[in-house]
C-alpha cells in the first residue's frame, strides 16, 4: 500500500452544496484521501472562498474545471491531484469527466453519470481510450448489510427470486415552494437535470440497488411517471412495474412528493425460500424472513460476515454507522482500486467492488427506458440499451 | 335497544374453517349476538358435529343452507334466526344470500360478495326487492384507527390527496405444497373462487380500504396479475397502478407468494400537507407525518377521538386490540343497523357504518377490472361497472 | 366435553367499570361461558340497569354479592351459576370469594387476590375445605408468546438465567387531576386498595410474569416505593432490586406516573446463552437474542409451537390478537379446569395452566415484602411468606 | 477561524485498538484536525508500524508518551502538535494528561478521566495551573437529538422532571471466554481499569447522559454491583437506584453480561407534563410523549432545531448519522474551543459545549460512590465528592 494519502481534486461542491460536503466527509473519514484542489464554483471568488474554508491554498482553488485540469496537469507528479471527484449538477458530469479522463486523471463521479444514455456510452469509449479508472458513487451499495444481502441472494439462501419491491419515497418536493431551493431548482430544470427529475435523482438509485443485490437485470418496464405538482416540466413521482431477466416480477416506487417521507429507500426481495427486507433509514438492520420459522434480524456487527462485508464495518455492534460511512465505503474501495492500478495490478483493480461505467450505462438506460415506457400507451416496454 | 341478543344462523364455517371461527368470535365478543343455528357443512353429519361443539341443539344444525332457510322460516318468530352470516367459499355467497334475502332474513356476507360483478348487480336488485339488510365483512374497515384515518382525510388534515400506496403482502401460497391445504385449494380453483385468487382474496380488501379511508374512487387501472407459481390457473400476485377520481396517483401491491410476509396490509395516503401510514399488523398505531414538523404517532386510546371512533375501542391505551375486535366492530354495527331497522328507524339504519351492497359491487368491479386491465396490452384501463 | 356453556355469575363490573366489561368479553369470546347473573353494583337499581344492558333477566341482577350467592344456591342445579367471577375493588375480593367458595361456587378472581397476605393464606384454607376451584386472572400469562417464552427458559434455550429486568410503566396517575377518576380513586385509597397502589395494581403483575416465565422465585428485595405526586397515601411508583432463588439478579420497575407510557409491561430475561425480550404492547412478537448470531423475531403463528401454545392462538399469522384474547385464554383454561373437575378428573384439572391460590399468595407476599423492603433502611430484605 | 487544521498527537490507539480508530475517524471526518504524531504503543516498533499505516513520518511515531511530549515540545511552533488525545487503558489517562498539560499541550481524553476520584481532583489543579484546555469524550452527548432533548427539558416542555430511567445494556462479557479478548482483559483488571468494570466503562456514560440531558445531579444512590460471571474481580453488571437534586427518582441499569444486547444505551426522562425517550441504537429518533395527545417522533433534520443542534447535523433528513458523527461532534467543539482559546477569546471558549474536568470529576465520583453504595448494607448512600 502507498505510504501516503491519494490526492483528490473536486469539481463542484462549493459552500452550501449538500453533496459536496458529503463527498468530502466520505473521502476524509478513513484518512486515505487528501483534498488538494478544487473548482468548487464557476465563480472564481466563490471557489476560492470555499477552498479557503477547506484550508486549501488559494492558487489551487480554480474558477472552472477546465482551468483546474489544465493547471494541475502542469504540476509536478508528486503534487498534482491524482483523481477528480465530480459533484456538480448532472449536465456537467459528462464534459468534466471527459476532460479529466483525457487529461489522465481518474474520475469518481456522482450519479446519474451523464445527461443521457448516449453520453454514457460515449464516456465508455473515452474511458477505454484513457489509461484511467472511472467510478460512480451509487452510495447505497456501500452499506455493509447491502453487501451481505447480495451474498444471501448469491448463495441461494432466498431460493429463486420471484419478486422484488423497491421503493424510494421522499417528500421534499411536495409543493411549489420547494422549487425555489438550491437543491430543487436544478433538479427540476431539464437543461441541468436531464429528461427526468424523480427517476434521474432517486429512481436510478432504487433500480441500481435492486440489480446490485439481486444480481438480476431489468428486462421490461411499464412506467407511470408524472409531475404531480402542477407546472413542472419533469416528473416528481414515478411507479414502474418490472420484469427481471430471470422472469421475476418487480415494482419500483419512487416519489419526491410523498409528504412526510424523509429518504425512504427500502428494498424487499422475495425468493421461493426466504426473503430479505432492508430500509436505508435503519441501515444496520437486515431482515431475513421465512414462511415457516422465525424471522432473523441481522445486525451490523453481530455474528459472522464475509471479510468483504466485515471490511465495510468500522464500529462494533450497536454503534450505528450511517449514510456517511456507506458513502465512505465507496471511496475506500475506489482508493484501493486506484492504488492497485498505480501498482500495476490491473486484474486485482478490476475486481474491486466499485460501481463503474457499466453501472453508469445501465443507470442512464434505466432513466431513458422509464421515460419511454411512461410515454407509451403500450403496457410493456422492453428495456434496451 | 332490544333487551335481547340477535339470533344468528351461520352458513359454512364448520370445524377447521378458519373464517367461520373468526366470525363466531366476532359475533359473540360483545354479547350482542346469539348463534342459534347453522348449516356448517354440506355434509349433514359434519354440520351436526360442528354444531354440537358450539352447543347448538342437533335439530338446528342443517345439512344445507337451503334446508336451514326453509326450516327456520317455519319456526316461531321469537325463535327463528334473524340474520344469516355467510362464510362459505366464494361461489356460494350469491345463491345463499339470494335465498336468505328472499326468505326474509338479513344477510351478513363474507367478501368477495359474489363470484362475479353480474351476480353482485343482481344481488342489489334482490336486496331492493326484499325487506332486508345486507352487509359485507370488509374487516379492516373495523379498526378504530382506520376510521380515525378516514376522518383525518375528510377534515382536510392531509390537504389534497396526491398519492395512495396500498399493499397487501402474504407469503403462504409461495410454493406448490401450500396448495394441498384446505384454505388454499378452493382459493386457487376458479369454480369456487372466481376469476382471481390474489385480487379476489386480498387485493379487494386493499382496494376497499384505500377507497374507504380516502373517500376517493378508483377510475383507471394498469394491472400486472400473474400466477407466479407454475401451473396455477389464477393469479397469486398482482400489482396495479391506479388513478383516483380526483386525479391522485396510486399503486396497489398484493401478493400471496411474498415469502416471510404474514398479513401485511399497509395503507399510505399522501396529501399535499401531510400523510398517513397504517399497518394492519400494528393496528393500534397510526402515523401522521409532515415534511416540516415531527411525525405524530397516534395510538388507540391516547388523546381525543370522535365518538364514532371511540365507540370502536374496548380497552384503555396500551391494552392492544386486534383483528378479532376489528371484525367484531363490523358485527356491532351490523347489529345496531338491524335493531334500528327492526324499530322502523330506517334512516338511522342507513347511516350506520357497515359495508354494503355498493361496496360489494365496487369490490367485484375491482376484481373484474383488474383482470381485464391485466389482460390488456394497453397500459390504462378505465374502471367501469 | 360438556354439551353446554358454563354458567357464570359476576360480582362487580357494573356500567362504567373497565375491568368488568373486559371480563365479560374474555368470558364470551370463545363461546364457552354464559353470563347468567350478576351483583354488578351495591346499588340495587344500578345493578339491574347494568344487567338489563347485558340482556339478563331482572330477577338475576342482585343488589349484593351476598344476595346473589344465597339466591343462586336455591336455584335448580341446571340453572344456577356454576362459578363466580369477582371484579370489584380489592377489598371485596376476599369476602366475596370466601362466601362463594363456602356456598359451593368455583371462583375466578381478579388480582390482587386479597387485601393482605393474611387474607390470602386464610383463603387457601377455605379453598382446601371447599370442594371448589379457585383461579386468579393474571392476564398477561395468557399471551401465547409468554407461554412460549416460558418453554424457551424451561428447555434451556437461554442457558442459566443470570438477570431479569421487568418493567411496567404507565402514566395515567401522573398528576392530581387523575385522582378524581373512578379508576384512580379506589386504587389510591388504602381501605379499598390495600397497602400499595403501584405495586398492588401493576407491580404484582410484573413480579408474577417474571416468575411465571423464568420458573424462578424472588428471594430478596431492595425496594424504593414512593408516592411521587404529593399528598398521596400510597405509592404511585416503585423500583425493586431483586435476587432470585438461583442467584440471578433482577430489577423490577413499575410506575403509574411515567407520563406518556400506556401499559408498558416488558420482560427481559438474560441467560448465559441467549435472552428473550417481550413487550405487552406488541404481544405477538417475542425476541430471542444471541451474542454471536442474528436475533430471532418469533411471531405468533409463524413456525412451530407446542400444542399448549398453539391452543392459545385463534388466528393465523399476521392477524393480531391482543389483550382481550390473552384474558380469554385465562377463561378458557379455567373453564376447562372446571369441566374436568365436574367430570371427576381431578388430576387433569390440577394440571391446567391457571393461576391459582399459590400465585395469589405469592402475589400478596410480593406486595407486602415490597412495602416492608421499602420501609427498611437496610438494603436487602428477605422475601418471606 | 484559523486557515489551517489543528495538529493532533495521539497517545495509545495502535493497530487493533477499537477506540483509537474511532478517535481518528472522529477527528478527521470534518477536516479540522491533522494527525501529526503518535505514541501508539509502548512498543517502539508497533508504534512505528501503526503510524506508518496512518501515513505518519517515522520520526513522529514515538515509543512512549513521555518521549512524544518531550520531543514535540522541541519542534518549531508551526510544526509541533497542538493537542493530544489520550486513548489508552484507564490507568494511563492521568499520567499522560498530567505530563501533556504541564508541557503546554491541550488534552482531549477518553473516559473515564482517571483511575480514581483523587486523580481527577488532582487533574483539576493541574489544569488550572496550566494554560491549557482539557476535554473529555463523553461521546453520547454529541448526538444532535441528545442536545435537543436537553433543550426540551430546559425549556420546560416536560414540566418538572419526576423520574429518570437510564439503561446501558451490553452482552459481550457474558461468559468467561470473552475475557481473553484485548478489549476485555484490561477492563477486568483493576490495575488498568480502576475499581469498577461495568460502572467505569459504561455506567459512567449512562450517569453522564442522564445528568447532561436533565440538567440535574445525582444526590443519593443505592447500588447493586456484582461480577455475575464467576471469578471476576470487578463488577460486570450493576443496578443503581437514584435520587436527583430536585428530588426526582431514578434508576440506572448497566450490564455487560446481558446476552444479545449490543450497545443498548437508552434514556427516558419523565416530567409531569411530558416525557422523552431516546435510544442510542436509533439515534436519529427522539420520542416526545404525552398522556393526552399523540406522541411526537422527532427526527434528525425534520422540523426546526436550535442553531446549536442544527450545527451538529451534517446530512438531510433520512440520511442516518451515527456514532462516529456523534463522536466527531465532540471533536468539532473541542477544536472550536481550542481555536477560540488560541485567539484569546477565553470567555467564548469556555461557553463551548465540551465535556470538561467538572464532568470528569463527577464521572469519577459516580464510579466511586456507586462502589461505596454497593458495598454498604445501608440502603441509601449520599453522593459525595
Amino acid at each position: 500500500m502507498a505510504k501516503r494519502k491519494l490526492r483528490m481534486g473536486m469539481i463542484g461542491g462549493g459552500s452550501g452544496a449538500f453533496i459536496g460536503a458529503v463527498h468530502r466527509i466520505a473521502a476524509q473519514i478513513d484518512g486515505q484521501v487528501e483534498l488538494v484542489c478544487g473548482a468548487f464554483s464557476a465563480d472564481q471568488q466563490r471557489s476560492k472562498d470555499s477552498g479557503e474554508q477547506l484550508f486549501l491554498p488559494s492558487e489551487r482553488c480554480y474558477g472552472s474545471y477546465e482551468e483546474m485540469i489544465i493547471t494541475e496537469q502542469e504540476l509536478p507528479a508528486d503534487q498534482r491531484m491524482e483523481f477528480v471527484v465530480i459533484v456538480t449538477p448532472n449536465h456537467l458530469h459528462y464534459p468534466a469527466a471527459k476532460l479529466a479522463l483525457e487529461a489522465g486523471f481518474h474520475v469518481l463521479s456522482d450519479k446519474p453519470a451523464t445527461l443521457s444514455l448516449a453520453q454514457a456510452l460515449s464516456l465508455k469509449t473515452i474511458i477505454e481510450q484513457s489509461n484511467c479508472l472511472y467510478g460512480l458513487t451509487h452510495t447505497y451499495t456501500g452499506y455493509p448489510l447491502i453487501k451481505h444481502a447480495q451474498e444471501l441472494v448469491a448463495d441461494n439462501t432466498l431460493g429463486t427470486v420471484q419478486k422484488i419491491v423497491v421503493e424510494y419515497h421522499q417528500g421534499w418536493l411536495a409543493d411549489q415552494e420547494a422549487e425555489s431551493g438550491k437543491q430543487a431548482s436544478w433538479r427540476l430544470d431539464p437543461s441541468q437535470s436531464g429528461i427526468s427529475c424523480c427517476m434521474g435523482d432517486i429512481g436510478v438509485h432504487a433500480a441500481n440497488l435492486a440489480e446490485y443485490v439481486s444480481g438480476l437485470t431489468i428486462s421490461k418496464m411499464c412506467a407511470d411517471l408524472v409531475p404531480v405538482v402542477p407546472g413542472r416540466q419533469l416528473d416528481d413521482d414515478g411507479t414502474v412495474l418490472l420484469r427481471f431477466n430471470n422472469g421475476a416480477k418487480g415494482a419500483l416506487l419512487a416519489s419526491q412528493i410523498a409528504v412526510g417521507e424523509e429518504n425512504g429507500l427500502r428494498l424487499r426481495i422475495y425468493g421461493d425460500k426466504a426473503s430479505i427486507d432492508w430500509s436505508q433509514q435503519e441501515p444496520n438492520t437486515l431482515w431475513l424472513k421465512f414462511n415457516d420459522q422465525a424471522s432473523q434480524m441481522i445486525r451490523t456487527g453481530v455474528g459472522q460476515f464475509s471479510s468483504r462485508v466485515q471490511s465495510a464495518i468500522r464500529t462494533p455492534a450497536g454503534h450505528p454507522e450511517g449514510y456517511l460511512e456507506a458513502f465512505a465505503n465507496i471511496y475506500v474501495n475506489f482508493v484501493e482500486q486506484v492504488r492497485l492500478f498505480q501498482q500495476g495490478e490491473l486484474d486485482a483493480a478490476s475486481q474491486v467492488d466499485v460501481p463503474d461505467i457499466e453501472d453508469a450505462i445501465r443507470g442512464m438506460a434505466f432513466i431513458e427506458n422509464a421515460v419511454a415506457a411512461s410515454n407509451s400507451d403500450q403496457k410493456w416496454h422492453n428495456f434496451t440499451i
